[in-house]
Parts: C-alpha cells; sequence; structure tokens
C-alpha cells in the first residue's frame, strides 16, 4: 500500500485536509476525531522516520484550534522551537512529504519560512517567539494589515532571558499580539527555576471564588472598590488569586492581560476560548495546562525518554534501541563519566547545565553528586556568567552546552570568563555537522568565534582518551578559561576509559610523516582523515597527518616543521572554513618566505541543511572520500 | 597645594578612611558627613577627569552602608555597571589614585578584579551581577565559608534578560545572597518596559495600610486567614499592595523575599535595612529608591546629560563644551540625521536601540517619528530578534547597537537574522578602541564574529560619505542582513551632507597606486593608513592604498590586483587581528601561486585597557607613525 493509500485508508479526515482551509470547513465537533487521527499520524510515521515526540503529542490539540479560528496564513502563527509544530506541519500542506521529516532534501524539524508560508520565523532555538511576534504585529500595525499574530510558546522556553525581554516590551508599544503559553511542566528533562515553580501554582480553584466574592461585597460596601474601573476588579480578582495560591501574577505584572489556566487538551473548549480573546485589543497571554507525550501512553509515563524517542514500535510502545555491546560510547558519556571522575578527585569541580542533563550527560554527576551539579534551565548566558561567579570564588565549573546553543552565551563567556581569566572549561557538545537537527542547530561557527576571545584555550580532541586528557588538563590550577569541543554521536574506541594525563596547552601531535604533502586536522574529523591517508597508503601515496589538538594557543613548532618540510599544507576542520583552523594556519604561513600552498577544508560559508552527519559530511567534502580526492587532485597538479 | 593637601584639607573625615575597616571604626551618626565628602570629592576630580557621574551620585549612600554593614572584602559586592561604584573605589584604598580614573595605567571605570580584591567581578557590561553574585553565594557553601554575597543592581540593568535568567534561578539552589536594587527610575535615557512601569507602582501607601487592616480583620473574622501561618500574613500584605498599586509583586513571584522601597538616600536608615536584612537565610531584595546625580543640583535635574557629562565647572556646573563649529559631526551624529532622512524616503525604515537613544544617536529618528522608533530597553537580544520579526513582516529595521553590546545577540543575528536572510541592518556604533571605557567596552571581536555567519554583508566605512552610502544600500531591496561598523568620535569632513549612492556589494576601491607595497585597509583607519601613507610619500615612498570597504563579501578583483603587482601586502584594521581582514585576505592568499608575503595589523590578540583612542591606537601600532614605520621596516628588509 503506497503512503497516500495508507493515509486515504487509515486518517479519512486528516486526509481531505490539505491546508487549513480545509479544517475550518470542518464542523468543531469534528475536530476531536482530527487530533485523534492527527496524533495516530505522527505515532506512524515518527516510529520509522524519528523524530520530536512527546511535545508535539502534547500540543495537537493547540495546533489545531489555533489554525480553526486563525485565519492563516495571512495570520500568523509563531513556534517557540518547533517540536510542538508537526501538527502545524501535517494540516498546512506538508501532510504527504511528513514521512521524510528531518531527512536531507525533505522537510526541516523546525518550522522554517524558506519551506512554507505558514512558517513565519525560524523556531530552532528556543525563546525567541514572543520578540518576533512582537515585531510582527508592530510591522502589521505599521503597514495597515489586518492580521492576528499569536507567539506559542512552552512553559520552559518562557523562563530564558530572551522570552524575559520580549514580555518586558510587549505592553511598551500598541500591538493586539496574543501569547500562548503551553504548560506541560516540563523541558525536555525536568524544568527548573522560580518561574516553573510559579506557574504550577498559578490556579484557580473553588475556595479562591468563594473568597472572591465575599470580599468584593466586602470592599464595595466600604466603597473601596466601585464598578467603574473595569480593570480594577480584573486585577482584585488577581490579586485574591495571589493571596491563595501564594503567588504574584508575573504576566499582569508585566501588563499583560492572563486568562487561564485551561486545559489545554479539550479542542472545543479551546476554539471558544480563542475566539473569545481573538479580537480583544492589547496584548494578552492564555495559559494552558497539557500533557508531554499526551495520548501515546509510553509517553506520557516517560515523557523526557520520548522527547526524541528514535524509531518504535508503534503498536507495543517498544523503543528499537540497537545494541550497542562492545560499540563506542558517545562522546557526552565519556564526557559524564570522566565529570564524575573528576568531580571525585577535585572537590573545586561543579557541573552546569542549561536544561539538558541527559542531552549532555550532567546528568550523571548530578545523580551521584546533586549538590555539585546545576541544572540553570534555558538560560546559556546565566549559565556562564554563574560559573564565573563560582569559578571566582574557588570552584572549577564544567559547563556543558551545545555549541549553537553557546552562542546565547557568547558575550558572557568574554566579559564574565575570559577577561578574568576565570577558571571554567566549556564543555563544547554537539560541535560540527549534528545531523537531522539541520541549518539551526550545527555547531559550525564556535571555532571561529573563540578563536578570536584573547586569553582562551581552545581545543577539539581527536578521540575519548584525549576528550578525558583535555578535561583532566583544563581543571588544572592556573589554565583560565578552556573550551572543548567535541561531537555529537560515538567516539572510536571499544574502551574509552585510559589514564588521563596532562597535555601541554598548544601542543599538536605528529600521526605520520609523508613525502610531499602535509594534513592538519582539529577534533574528530582527524579519524576522516585517517581513513583518507589508509586509502591513499593503498595506491603508495604518503601523506603526513597532524593532530593539532589546540586551535589556540596553535602549535607554532608543527607550523615550522610543515613550512619546511612540505610544499602543500591542507587543513582540515568541521567548522566553518571562515576563521577557525584553515584561517589559523594561512595567517601563520603570510608573512612567512618559501610558505607552502594551503588548501583550506572544512563547512563551507554556507548554510547547511538536514541530513544524516554523513550525508552532510560528504556534501561538505570533509569525509574519508572527499579528503582523499582532494589531495589526489593537489598532488596530480603539483 | 598637591592632590593630598587639598584632600586632607577639603575630605577632613574621608581623608582618614584608607579602607572600609576606618569605615567602620565610624559612628553611625557620623555617615551622613562621609556621604556629603564623598559627592564633593566626585565632583571636584570628574569636573576636571571626566567619568560616569550621575549614577555615581545616587549610589553614594549605598556604596557607604554596605561597606559599614558588610565586612568586605571578605563579604562580596557584585556591583552591576561600575556607574555606581565610584565612592566604592574611594572607600576602599583608591582614593588618592581616583584622579588617574579612567587614563591609561590609571584606575579602570569600572570595577575591575585585577585592579583591587574588593572589586569582586567584571562590571562593564549590564545585568551580570545576580548570576555572578549567585555563583559566589553558592561557592560560599560548597567551600564552608562564612560570607555574605550581594548584588547591586539598578532598575534599568534588572531588565535584561541575563538579569531574569540569573532572578529565576536565584531560588533554585540553597543560598543567602542580598539584592539591592538601585532604582532611580532611569538608565542612561529614559527607562522603558513594564517592569520599570510595574516598579514606578510598587509603593506603600496610607491608604494601602489602612485598608490592609481592615481587610486583615474581616477575613480573620470569617476565618479566612488565621495567624498560623506567618507567610500567609506577607503573602496577604503583598497580595493587599498588589491590589492597591494594580501590580503584582514580580520577585515573591519569583521566590525571592521583597523589602521595599526605602528611601536610598537615608544612610541612616540603609544601615538599619541592611543590619536587618543582613543574616536572614534565603535570598532577599531590598527595593531602594534613590535619583541619578543626587546632590548637584544641574545633574539633579538633567541626568541624561549628566550620565558622563565631560568636564564642567565646579562652582557653576556649567558643562566645558568645546567649540565644534566647523568641526566634523560625530559618526553616531551622522548616523542619525542619515537614518531620519532614509526613513523619510522609505516608509519601511524603523529605528532600534536597545537603551542608548542618546548614545546612537537614534534620538534624532524618536524625535520625528516616535512611532517608527523603538527603544526596547538593555536587552540587545530582544532588541535583534524583534528587528527579525518587523524585517519578516514587511518592516527595514536598523538597529543601532554598541560593537562590544552586540555581543549579547550573536545568537540572534544567526539565528533570527542571518538564517533567514531577512533586511536587517546593523548600525555598529563604538566599534574599534572606544578609549577611557577600557577593556570592557572595545569593540574589537565584531569583524571576527561577524565574518563568520554566511550570507551577512560586514562592511565598515571610511569616512561619513560612506557611512551614508552604506546605510543608503542596505536598504534597498534584497540585501539581507547587512553590518555596518564605524567607530566612536568625529569624522573627517567638516561638510557630512551628501548625495547618497548604491554601492556595490563586496567592491573596495583603490585609492592610490604604489610601487612595491599595497596597503588593505577597512573603515576609519584608512585615515591612519592615508596619513602614514603621506609621510611616506615626503620621503619618497611610494605605497599603494586600498579601502575594502567590505570585509564580506570582500573584493577578489582587488585582491587579484594587489597579488599580481605587489611583492608584499599590509593589512589594517581596528578589530582583532584574529579573524577580520587579515585573516580573510591570508585565507584568499594561501592558496594563489607566487602569493605576496602579507604583513597584518589590527589589534593584537589580547585584552586592551583603558587610556585615549590615540594612546590605545599607538599602543596597537595601528596609528599612523606605527604603520609608517611597520612599512619602512618591510621596504628596508626587502
Amino acid at each position: 500500500m503506497s503512503d497516500n493509500e495508507y493515509i486515504n485508508k487509515h486518517f479519512p479526515l486528516l486526509a481531505t485536509i490539505d491546508s487549513p482551509a480545509d479544517l475550518r470547513k470542518l464542523d468543531v465537533k469534528q475536530l476531536p476525531q482530527v487530533c485523534e487521527e492527527l496524533r495516530r499520524f505522527i505515532v506512524h510515521f515518527l516510529s520509522s522516520n524519528p523524530g520530536h515526540f512527546a511535545s508535539s503529542m502534547g500540543a495537537v490539540e493547540i495546533n489545531v484550534a489555533l489554525h480553526y479560528v486563525f485565519d492563516t496564513p495571512n495570520d500568523r502563527l509563531v513556534w517557540d522551537v518547533g517540536h510542538q509544530a508537526y501538527a502545524h506541519k501535517i494540516l498546512t500542506g506538508r501532510r504527504d512529504l511528513f514521512y521524510e521529516n528531518r531527512t536531507m532534501g525533505g522537510l526541516s524539524g523546525f518550522p522554517n519560512p524558506s519551506e512554507s508560508e505558514y512558517d513565519t520565523f525560524m523556531a530552532g532555538h528556543a525563546s525567541n517567539s514572543i520578540s518576533a511576534a512582537l515585531g510582527m504585529s508592530i510591522a502589521s500595525e505599521l503597514t495597515d494589515k489586518q492580521r492576528k499574530i499569536v507567539a506559542i510558546i512552552g512553559d520552559a522556553s518562557i523562563s530564558g532571558g530572551l522570552a524575559f525581554e520580549g514580555l518586558n516590551n510587549v505592553s511598551s508599544h500598541p500591538n493586539n499580539m496574543l501569547i500562548v503559553l503551553n504548560d506541560n511542566d516540563m523541558s525536555i528533562d525536568e524544568n527548573v527555576g522560580a518561574l516553573s515553580a510559579y506557574m504550577t501554582k498559578l490556579t484557580t480553584s473553588k475556595r479562591y471564588n468563594n473568597l472572591r466574592y465575599k470580599t468584593y461585597q466586602f470592599l464595595r460596601r466600604h466603597h473601596i472598590i466601585t464598578d467603574k474601573g473595569k480593570g480594577l476588579v480584573l486585577r482584585f480578582n488577581n490579586a485574591m488569586k495571589s493571596l491563595l495560591s501564594g503567588q504574584q501574577n508575573i504576566f499582569e505584572g508585566l501588563n499583560i492581560r492572563y486568562f487561564g489556566p485551561f486545559d489545554g487538551h479539550d479542542v472545543v473548549q479551546l476554539v471558544k476560548t480563542f475566539r473569545d480573546v481573538k479580537d480583544m485589543t492589547g496584548p494578552k497571554i492564555v495559559h494552558l495546562h497539557t500533557r508531554k507525550g499526551k495520548g501515546y501512553k509510553p509517553a506520557e509515563e516517560a515523557p523526557s525518554v520520548w522527547h526524541a524517542p528514535g524509531k518504535f514500535n508503534e503498536e507495543t510502545g517498544e523503543r528499537i534501541v540497537s545494541d550497542t555491546t562492545g560499540k563506542p560510547l558517545k562522546y557526552q558519556d565519556v564526557f559524564g563519566h570522566t565529570l564524575v571522575e573528576l568531580a571525585e578527585k577535585n572537590d573545586k569541580v561543579v557541573g552546569i547545565t542549561a536544561a539538558m542533563p541527559s542531552g549532555t550527560s550532567v546528568s550523571m554527576l548530578q545523580e551521584v553528586m546533586p549538590a555539585r551539579t546545576f541544572d540553570v534551565g534555558i538560560s546559556e548566558g546565566h549559565a556562564v556568567t554563574f560559573a564565573g561567579g563560582l569559578a571566582k570564588d574557588g570552584m572549577h565549573p564544567f559547563c556543558a552546552i551545545y555549541s549553537s546553543f553557546l552562542q546565547r552565551a557568547y558575550d558572557n563567556i568574554i566579559h564574565d570568563v575570559a577577561i578574568q581569566h576565570l577558571p571554567v572549561t566549556f564543555c563544547i557538545d554537539r560541535a560540527g555537522l549534528v545531523g537531522e537537527d539541520g541549518v539551526t542547530h550545527h555547531g559550525t561557527y564556535d571555532l571561529a568565534y573563540l578563536r578570536c576571545i584573547p586569553g582562551m584555550t581552545v581545543s577539539a580532541p581527536m578521540d575519548e582518551h584525549y576528550l578525558r586528557h583535555l578535561m583532566y588538563t583544563s581543571q588544572l590550577e592556573g589554565k583560565g578559561a578552556f573550551a572543548i569541543r567535541y561531537p555529537r554521536g560515538g567516539g572510536v574506541y571499544a574502551d574509552w576509559k585510559c589514564e588521563m594525563q596532562e597535555l601541554p596547552i598548544g601542543k599538536g601531535r605528529k600521526l605520520a610523516d609523508g613525502d610531499k604533502l602535509a594534513v592538519l586536522s582539529i577534533g574528530t574529523i582527524g579519524n576522516e582523515v585517517q581513513k583518507a591517508l589508509a586509502k591513499l597508503k593503498e595506491k603508495g601515496i604518503s601523506v603526513a597527518h597532524y593532530d593539532m589538538i589546540f586551535l589556540k594557543p596553535i602549535d607554532e613548532a608543527i607550523l615550522a616543521e610543515v613550512k619546511d618540510k612540505y610544499a602543500h599544507v591542507v587543513t582540515v576542520e568541521d567548522g566553518t572554513i571562515e576563521g577557525g583552523l584553515g584561517s589559523a594556519v594561512s595567517e601563520w604561513l603570510s608573512d612567512k618566505e618559501n610558505a607552502p600552498r594551503l588548501t583550506r577544508l572544512g563547512i563551507p560559508d554556507e548554510f547547511v541543511h538536514q541530513g544524516t552527519v554523513a550525508q552532510l559530511k560528504h556534501q561538505c567534502g570533509i569525509d574519508a572520500e572527499s579528503i582523499a580526492d582532494t589531495i589526489c587532485k593537489i598532488l596530480n597538479q603539483k
């Protein structure tokens, strides 16, 4: 049965919806069935083509109700992190392409304006929706467009500083935007922070309603409250709510009208609520409680695991986990184990993660030393400045953040760590090409944006052992700000555990001598170089290979050696070609006499989209095959 | 009279205070006199050696009371932006060095840990104090140090996303930190945002106290409130406060005990308050109302102007403004005027500033088109994402942000603008060396950190006319993300106003032909090159000069020309030597046959401290004299 036949048979209502206009033709009573079909649809396709599962399952009704009530695409839905938005993709003309979600040339895993007019803004990094939606909202006022703007943000994303900056500005300029708070009380892992605790308590209750009535009568009798100002009554309600819940309404504090919390899984009620608030002037927020993984029992029970569960058996909910016995561990796990080891030996060592304890394996330290582990939520900037404060007063923080998310903390690295030469180790996970998450998630700029910071040590291990050596070295006395980048996925050794040793800062190593040409590489891409050189050796071509280990300070002794011995140098890195290892080497060679020619391999200066890591490496010309080809071409030209 | 004699005579009490320990020997009744002397001291020295005036005047009592109550330096005072902290510097052993504040080799204008053990953390960029103090607070718990930690933050700084991330994490881990909110209802310019409006209303009143009592009795009678839970009574008070002020207590909402607001100029009361809260467990915030410029009438009346007033007459308060008739305008003003011109011609153009309307001259647009001007407060990340939203729906934002502050928005530039190829012009003011503000404020990394972003146009004008051409060009159809960087200070033409013209993207221009050597420069540092070449011409040395205008895309035709014609190329830029123009040129040359030798001049790979711009240019080897010397050396070696 073709995919189309399968869809027609199993999802009869969904099969008729080619765009939100079709959805809006349905009776509101049919929407629960749309939701039910959407859930099964997501389960079916994600079971064989993995993606972000639990968040999208939890937001099905929100997706349906919004497209039902709002006139998309003229009205703008701005999703905060696309994890929520699979139903949106399916309802907006991409149903039949969904099977190729997150694959090369297929659909992007996140909303992406270059893919669909319904995707209004990039949604890979958290917390940007309110600011972007505010911009659109004001643009619609300035251009006299009749259009509603809705930002849909999760309770984890709203704790990011960017979201707060957005909230703080929402009431500054006239606009009518709606913020939908999709509150499932989780980010990828458990939620943290006061705002999260606060939202859990924000609730209406019978007791509240009774008290409100009694006290209202009392205050009116004393002429303290009159009916003149409707606003005062609303504020009164909120003040009473605060009293009973022991909490203040932060949103009302920021001059945004607050409604809720409501059940985010009652699609009929959602339609009613959105219709009620749709035409209200001024900014407002609707707070919805949802459940991550809703409608699929295994996911409801273990939503962290089911955030992105990989392949699974649709019927049983059993996850299809490939047998990893004897296979190399992931780099993140080598990091996690090593962090625990270091923390056991050095009581200054603490671990920090920004909402990614399992994604970074900081969770391993969390389990054994919770008091020395800090999950700060989606707050990369705070994570780094907080690390600076810890370091200033005697601790040695290991700050584990994905490369592309560390962009959020760029100023903090410079101002709050590097200038003060504070001992902080940045463990930069998901460096280089990350594969299916695509353009917003590749960690391609870190080498370039860190190299220009004075005093930073910037390094990348070629394998698990060097990851351990670098981690060990970084926490020794006097090393200052120390970056170690490593990729997503598994390492190269079955046995990762080695004795850790101190590495001399700024010293690389020679892996092989050669005839005419030398390759300099940094990080795990060196393993592709090794494979390329093995192929060339079979052809009788002997090429030198150096693993630089450190981008900064760079090993000038190696540079001097290759300058003297070789007519051609090739640099290989899995970072952008502009500003990383290739640049550092070209800078050094550029003022030398009789410098060898240089060929720089790396990620080209363009945005790279999704695919498997292997596909993307090939596309960028940095897999073993491409490297061997490039070297052959160079040698043939000579 | 020597400075010392002058101090002894005019500041008798201050002259006895060589450290906070001396301060603590005084009777509390003497503190008002200390404050009075401090104010006169600041007025006296800043009148001849300019600095940040109004903020420091407003925070004198806070400085004195904190050092009086807390056991500094064992206890930690973490200042958020050093503008507040001149009294702190004077009280902590730097009284006699204060005359050389902000000068080369002298005191840094901001707290700087490398200068004093009393300066606990870097305080050049806003909003970092809470995160850093939380780190220190937890470090003191983990290391069993008996120590109090105090963050002192202004009401403008607390609106930054980083401060919010800090606040959101304050109650997550056991700690006893104190946050002092110095609320003068201003940043450098007028304050903006909901949080600011909120704090203005956070107040106690007679009406509130009466109502609280009456309602409390009523609720007790109805057994709704009992005295059992003290917490409930506290919450009740806050809820009532919210009711009357129409505001919610955001801080209590974030689980931070709130006290205030109190008068921040009553030093005796401040001492009492700090003593009261000092030993309380758990995080708490003390909210103080202060007045910017307090105690110096001209500054109280015009606090924006007196933020950093330059030299002034101590007696009369008259600012000593040098006659600028016929002198070139500042770049920021050329930007401001040009923005207005463009906005008049193109109704898509809007202006955005992050709390710096006068510092960037976005104020000029604000005056004539307030609805198309957006001051978003200290929120650089939001500023850029908001610009992305505006651009997505048809506007063309000009986002004017200082270079070093734009580091705060790095991810936003990549994720929310560049990936989507949105038409946003980044007008990057204070690029290069900024002079007296020193190490935290130099705009030295922008060329490097922007060059690695795919699709960005990165440019720098050599003069006012090219600033105008670039601004004009950037807002034409299809140009995407477009960065224009320019320095602090004045331009080169008496008549800046020229017809604006479209520049071809990625095309530089030849300014002079030469014999053996070519200089490539970008931006206003090209004028130093011009002066250097004029000197060399006098000696009969003819050197070619190209103004690249664009760093990205770089003009490969020029590179090909200089490669063919010259044996040596020198690049000159006022940005870091790692990753900018010199790197781009070295990359391009590195794979060419018979490439010329390259010498890269720029800001060396180290942190540069304060001084005049001229001193610092010389120190970095990029003033006319140094450039000429370098060229002579190169030519003599040949």
